[in-house]
């Protein structure tokens, strides 16, 4: 998913399209895929199919890919990928914008959702937190917490229905859908390097952790 | 504060020792402090004073700091610290394994410190977050959340107040410590690079940034 317009990132260009090394991110994301996943969709805004076309003519065999246009926020977008996909098998769900995640990592959230029905990859939270209240805050204990990753793990089947039931609501990852409509949500451990590429400095990050 | 013990790194030097472009971590951060406060106390554990001391006969002009030995968890470490000091003025407390603050924050931290009696730095929760019920676990909505860092600036007599309020509990900032003896957080934005190296992947990122 591929939904991001770039506005954090101070310039024009959506961040799944900045160069990492000197090929797309979103290009090192498919890379982590392919040969694991039979089949990968790409959900991009509809106003950036051709310029993401035209990207990738510039690379040497890019992964193959479908190509579908986004909706107006993460979850329409999500299900417009999903319907591009048989009832039948696996699913998992990532952020174009994480290039970072391990090949492992990938194994891992397939071979648990086909056992669990979803695999939800989480860390610890790092940073002590607070809860807003009104205008103040007040401080919650981090350990209580889980912060959650992509790629995120499912049964088409299951994930489909789950989109059902929440017909059209807003949700921040597919985990909140699958809880919402009443599945189980299985996790698993994430990883350190797997974030999301928002700011300046996480590409910094990705490209020394690239290099 | 330099507390931790470095078993999350999986080396057995602790991770404010650890070079950074050749300098320890914990060096770089008393560079940030330089000519903005006007005392540095380090609190070590007593077991690594002599090592630090040794470690830095190797560097040319280390900031010149105060050495306190730590206590048994962070909150007693930063008492032993905060004693060290008059109870004039202001304090920042600040990790030492978060060398890639900017001046610019920690002078901001005592501006507001100055003004409102507290200043925390804080910053959006990035990743989708989930709150554990015994075996499971449940969306909870980000935006609620705030994400704390350090340097967190204080006026000492008042910190001293809330520690004293406080008398041994443990907690894992001093703006919880600051708080719950019914004073007044004030927050202001941190920075995205203002991250605290805990993991291998953390000190490439902090090596890409300090380059």
């Amino acid at each position: 998913v591929a939904g991001g317009h770039g506005s954090r990132m101070g310039q024009e260009l959506p961040k799944q399209f900045l160069p990492l090394n000197g090929k797309p991110i979103l290009l090192h994301t498919l890379e982590k895929f392919s040969g694991i996943a039979d089949e990968i969709v790409v959900v991009l805004p509809a106003s950036h199919i051709d310029y993401w076309k035209e990207l990738c003519f510039g690379f040497e065999n890019p992964v193959p890919h479908k190509i579908v246009a986004g909706g107006t926020s993460r979850t329409a977008s999500v299900l417009n990928g999903l319907q591009a996909l048989g009832e039948d098998g696996l699913v998992a769900v990532h952020d174009a914008v994480r290039p970072l995640v391990s090949r492992a990592l990938i194994q891992e959230v397939f071979a648990a959702a086909l056992v669990h029905g979803s695999a939800i990859p989480v860390t610890p939270v790092r940073e002590s937190l607070r809860i807003k209240r009104d205008a103040v805050s007040e401080p919650v204990d981090r350990d209580d917490y889980l912060a959650v990753q992509t790629p995120q793990g499912f049964r088409i089947s299951k994930l489909l229905e789950a989109y059902r039931i929440s017909s059209g609501a807003v949700f921040s990852d597919d985990a909140t859908v699958f809880g919402k409509a009443g599945f189980a949500i299985h996790t698993l451990p994430g990883e350190v390097a797997n974030i999301k590429i928002t700011f300046r400095e996480d590409l910094i990050f990705a490209t020394a952790l690239t290099a």
